[in-house]
């Protein structure tokens, strides 16, 4: 990379600085806009800015943490937006021609809660059509801008890549959190399902979570925890919980390797990767168990071998509506891929789908029980560095199972192939989320010597 | 009433006149429109109708009756849809000043299934403010102008208990659905949770139901099932399953009796139609037993007890946002009431929520035990005849314990009080809402004489 500016690191490991007036949230956006207005136009990760919102929000910040009266761990630090999540302040495109300045007048509950621990909201970010179809904006990888940063979730993903901002919010059905935080070299978590509030995000798939892509795993987690605490999980769920502050690295005593039915079409340079990173583990103490070990472990791959399929056909169903409604209202402004999706879904039926939920809960059963013997699973991020091209935001092979089994998922850059960011991903118990992060931690700084990922004040 | 024109009763038992040309989806839209013509001045259950377009559909639905090629058992069949739900065709006011006229140009997945089912989606009906709170159109009793047709369906209730239309869409998250039925004496029904798709409509409460209140038992199921075999349920369930077509009716073997907590007000006369109702259900020869012959039953009387404050605890957690960001947007187009809420809401905290759940999920554990014991529950569809006064859509006490427990449940007009309707309410297991319908057929027409309200082709 050729940018002049710096690289923006985390936000909520400047506590102590913004505590003694050493930097302030308004130094932080100064900051965050140089990185943007250097690097955005070639990169494309926003479709739009709220530049003098974000001035005033950090100056009211700025005015806070001077008190010594801050909202929150994110008081103060600029979060970027996919664009399929609503702002009141500025339009929804959903990454479609259909919906291109769109105006809701409301916040998501997410973004909402934002608002309400102190963040500031610079801007949205761009994502395929309907966070699930066509890449329209052709966003670029910040590593490499002859390839893809990865979807659904780009723009976040890119943005945080570039350094451009220390965090932003994403959705994830198949793969759109973690493949493209993988791509772009940022971190990425995809909680247990229902664990962030869904409302006014357009993502209603119910493998569909909200979830955060950030610089470190401590923005990470501080951000969706800020959300949770204030806007709690879809209805009927309770939100992700947990020490609001960022948990201690506990060292995992066995870590379960799952290969997933992605590993099939993982790249050379990722399996090398993978391989020593398990090598890496393994001499740091921890016991590693794959299906050869176990036979549990054995038949939670066998059930995710076809994850990717059986995903797109739920989704199929799924997401009938709203497709049939808008292909009604104007079928010229909706993709191939949509229109593909629409007439699958007319020729599947309820009892097809149904057949299709008992999978499911099979693969999740099956998951269950082997999550209660291993403090986490490792397995990689995607099937290799982000792919030459920006018409396909690469394959979801190895992020999909997550999305399928409804736990939580973490990616993070400690990998490499091609010269390029490759994640390792975590896997954990479903609505144990906060271990999950507490592995990771320790996994990030013991085990690969990468404190600056973990970020913590 | 004083109407001229005749009330409408049931559309899918006139299936076999609709086969022999002997009378048509056109002709029927037509006496739907004189009735509404002559009645909805004063009662006011419409806020929009669309009649062009409804012409159009019975016009076309007329055609393929004609040809022998009807889409579905309620092909012509006029249909209101509360003002919650989205119509592609006309605004949706969510019963608020701040959303009045407004175009979302989609409908909601229900609606659209209805129109490819061949129904004719005829107008808006009436909706408290968001379903939920102050009750800005002051929408009559059929049969009596001085007293509330209850909320939050409160147009389509009425709509279908004045017999201008056979069915309307309804939603229920405390007791929106069973509580107008019982007031207008119409039929209503609130599915299982999830059973019915919610997508497009303003209902996001973990207990909302979709449901539908109709003239005959017949037209509540065919609407149901149209929807789901065309939009399944909510993402992630099946949907409401069973025979499309109509079942059976099936003598109970034994029944249960559910006071609930909303025994101690109800009215006297209501008691004494429930006792008379006991008694004609008795002799027909069907066991009943009560809390005083169950210890099981006393359980789950014990849990429900305080449903309703339960519930509106559970809803004020849940309905932090939207009300949040429409109280940003403007404050003044809220009620007194929705503004108390969002202040009971923002008093809430994740960890409440989380105990408010714990006690949920307790009370449907404890009715699942008792369910697989009895074919169906026994209990009022209302505290008594709707009370005086449009201020209110009174109590919901007898209609909270099916929107915790997440069964469905089903109010028919078998019962009076001062000489108005009153509903007689029966509860099914989760998910066995067909089982339900089996069990209402054989009491309404068998043990009550009413083959009317049954109403199958």
């Amino acid at each position: 990379m050729s940018a002049t500016t710096s690289k923006l690191r985390g936000y909520v490991g400047l506590a102590t600085d913004l505590r003694a007036g050493k930097t302030t949230p308004r130094a932080y956006l100064e900051e965050t806009f140089k990185r943007i207005v250097e690097l955005d136009p070639a990169i494309g990760a926003f479709v739009r800015l709220n530049q003098d919102g974000a001035i005033a929000a950090a100056d009211a910040s700025t005015a806070r943490w001077r008190d010594g009266k801050p909202l929150s761990p994110i008081d103060g630090m600029p979060i970027a937006i996919k664009d399929i999540i609503e702002t009141a302040d500025m339009p929804t495109g959903q990454g479609s021609p259909m919906f291109e300045g769109q105006e809701s007048h409301r916040d998501s509950a997410s973004v909402h809660a934002l608002r309400e621990a102190g963040a500031i909201i610079i801007g949205k970010t761009t994502t395929t059509e309907f966070a699930a179809t066509h890449p329209w904006h052709k966003t670029q990888n910040p590593h490499d801008p002859k390839r893809t940063p990865g979807g659904s979730s780009s723009g976040s993903s890119a943005a945080v890549g570039a350094g451009m901002v220390p965090a932003g919010l994403g959705t994830q059905v198949v793969g759109s959190i973690l493949r493209p935080s993988s791509f772009c070299g940022a971190v990425g978590f995809k909680p247990s399902v229902g664990a962030i509030n869904r409302s006014g995000s357009h993502d209603h798939f119910s493998q569909s979570c909200q979830g955060a892509i950030a610089a470190t795993l401590a923005d990470t987690w501080a951000v969706l925890r800020a959300i949770a605490d204030r806007a709690g999980g879809d209805p009927g769920f309770v939100g992700l919980s947990g020490d609001v502050n960022f948990a201690m690295g506990t060292k995992p005593a066995r870590l379960g390797v799952l290969e997933t039915g992605g590993w099939s079409v993982t790249t050379e340079g990722a399996r090398q990767a993978f391989a020593a990173a398990k090598d890496k583990l393994a001499k740091a103490g921890v016991e590693l168990k794959d299906r050869r070990d176990d036979p549990d472990i054995d038949t939670v791959e066998k059930t995710i071998a076809d994850a990717q399929p059986l995903t797109l056909a739920i989704n199929a169903w799924e997401g009938r509506w709203p497709l049939n409604t808008y292909a009604d209202y104007d079928a010229s402004k909706l993709s191939e891929g949509a229109l593909g999706r629409l007439k699958t879904a007319e020729a599947t039926t309820q009892a097809q789908y149904a057949d299709l939920l008992t999978r499911r809960v099979a693969a999740r059963a099956a998951y269950a029980k082997v999550a209660s013997k291993c403090d986490a699973f490792v397995t990689l991020g995607a099937c290799g560095a982000a792919p030459v091209g920006l018409g396909s935001t690469g394959n979801t092979a190895m992020n999909v199972a997550a999305s399928l089994l409804g736990c939580p998922a973490l990616t993070f850059p400690l990998l490499q192939d091609e010269g390029l960011p490759l994640g390792l991903q975590l896997l954990g118990a479903t609505d144990r989320d906060a271990a999950l992060f507490d592995v990771a931690n320790w996994v990030a700084r013991d085990a690969f010597g990468r404190a600056d990922l973990v970020g913590a004040g």
